[in-house]
């Protein structure tokens, strides 16, 4: 393992069968941790853990394999890959599940090999609570760890989560998650109440309306980079934490100024996801890319 | 007249009942012209151009002249001023409307006082778009006009609505209406439609997202000014349409760069107003302290 600063994800992935803007596709490569890891992998090296069926393409893992991700984490079990089939109609933020089908997924429980115990920066995606916390228990005390939820965890096994909340340095969620975690339907007060969890962050993407990032004592806004076509909005809010974190391991800095910069680079990385269906737009781009859009932010932001 | 450049208004004053966050309110003072005069004031000259009846109270009328407001332009009628009343519910960005009460606005037929006819920047408020053009008819070659309009104006008059937008500088409207206005549901779009329709720029305003400008060659985004409770959200856009034409007047520059900085000035204006019941936080502020946000805005999208 190369000695830079390393990023972790434990996340899903899955065969993704998307109707969306930009036309049609049948089981193609998704999940949290695919989009996650190929954003963070223009910024820093990446370990996946995850769990694929036996049905789970070759190509798809060699695609992450060519990026320099380390996959040995992956793990293929008997049975079929975790499948999600979806559309998106006139709000693009909003996806509408058609099929969900957990296959291997059901049973995952995620062992972190050990050369990616020592990753420095953790990214726990959007899974069950206990598994995110058995995650953080198999570390070697990462720099800083984070975590995204969803509704479900949220209302099903809220007292879990909060106990994982409260391990972490960053959350990274949706406005409508933030939302129902804290009970609060203004989100600067939400925003506010995240921090009161335990974490000395808390990041809130607002899809085509960017993102917000709050600490105790102060809170950073982006945009989101403007895009006259969305062909496929999924993955957008796991590109986003991949180049949030992707950045913080680059730069091994994890001081707020640099916080308000990774959240930037994060709503660039995540503009190319959504300009493509699937992966196809975000695996084909490079870093010089991002910094390119990050750039042309920071010039329709100042005034 | 003073020798400084000066804002024209022309747009409703009415008696507002509201029940909204922050309380419940009978019959105060609200209307585009009333909320956009205050906000201008702030920053330039400002003459109004509208219409009451004989009931509206004289203590509503001296409140503007005492901010050096030219009250000359407001006609008094036989007849009841215009009344509106709504409320909020969990949706702060939408007014419910519980009752529209007319009265002399139905007659309303602008004229522009002599004095107020020099204007160098004007500001058409969501009227009739037929009156709208009435207003820069008379007008002797403004700087900059600017006009404001709603779904009303945009389904029932479009052909006139259209004619007069292709006749403004700028136009200034809600997310929703830049939509219904070109037919575009992606909002980047509907802004360079709106840019070739004749204005140079369009002013989308977002709410609690902000705001954005374009140009025909740049884009500009400003974010609200992060507020934890929100009491009132009546006048909001007026008093940022308000913020952003009082700049404009008070530079004398209609540059780029300087209609960037004036829509940042638009949303810390608005930013006070929503913090009150009707006018009454909007009324008691300072320039100085829309500096301030202003810089506090500046500092919260710097990266």
């Amino acid at each position: 393992m190369s000695d830079k600063p390393r990023v972790l994800v434990v996340g899903s992935i899955a065969l993704d069968t998307i109707n969306c803007p930009g036309g049609r596709c049948e089981e193609v490569v998704g999940g949290s941790a695919t989009y996650f890891s190929i954003a963070a992998s223009l910024f820093a090296p990446v370990s996946i853990v995850a769990v694929v069926g036996e049905d789970f393409p070759p190509e798809a893992l060699e695609m992450l394999q060519s990026r320099g991700i380390d996959t040995t984490g992956i793990a293929t079990k008997p049975g079929r890959t975790f499948r999600w089939a979806g559309r998106y109609e006139d709000d693009l933020n909003a996806a509408i599940t058609e099929n969900t089908e957990l296959g291997v997924f059901a049973d995952f429980d995620p062992e972190i090999p050990d050369d990616a115990r020592d990753a420095e920066y953790v990214f726990l995606a959007n899974i069950n609570p206990t598994l995110q916390l058995s995650v953080l228990e198999q570390m070697n005390g990462p720099r800083l760890a984070a975590l995204d939820t969803m509704n479900y965890w949220i209302t099903r096994t809220r007292n879990e989560l909060l106990a994982v909340v409260n391990r972490v340095n960053a959350l990274v969620m949706n406005d409508a998650e933030a939302k129902m975690l804290t009970g609060e339907n203004n989100l600067i007060n939400a925003l506010h109440q995240l921090v009161e969890l335990g974490p000395e962050y808390a990041v809130v993407k607002k899809g085509e309306h960017g993102a917000v990032l709050v600490g105790r004592d102060f809170y950073f806004v982006i945009p989101a980079f403007p895009l006259t076509f969305v062909a496929d909005p999924t993955g957008a809010g796991d590109s986003f934490a991949g180049g949030f974190m992707g950045w913080l391991a680059r730069t091994d800095d994890v001081s707020p100024a640099n916080l308000c910069r990774a959240v930037a680079y994060g709503a660039a990385a995540a503009s190319f996801t959504v300009e493509g269906v699937s992966v196809e737009r975000l695996a084909s781009i490079t870093l010089e890319d991002v910094e390119e859009r990050l750039a042309k932010l920071g010039e329709m932001s100042r005034f």
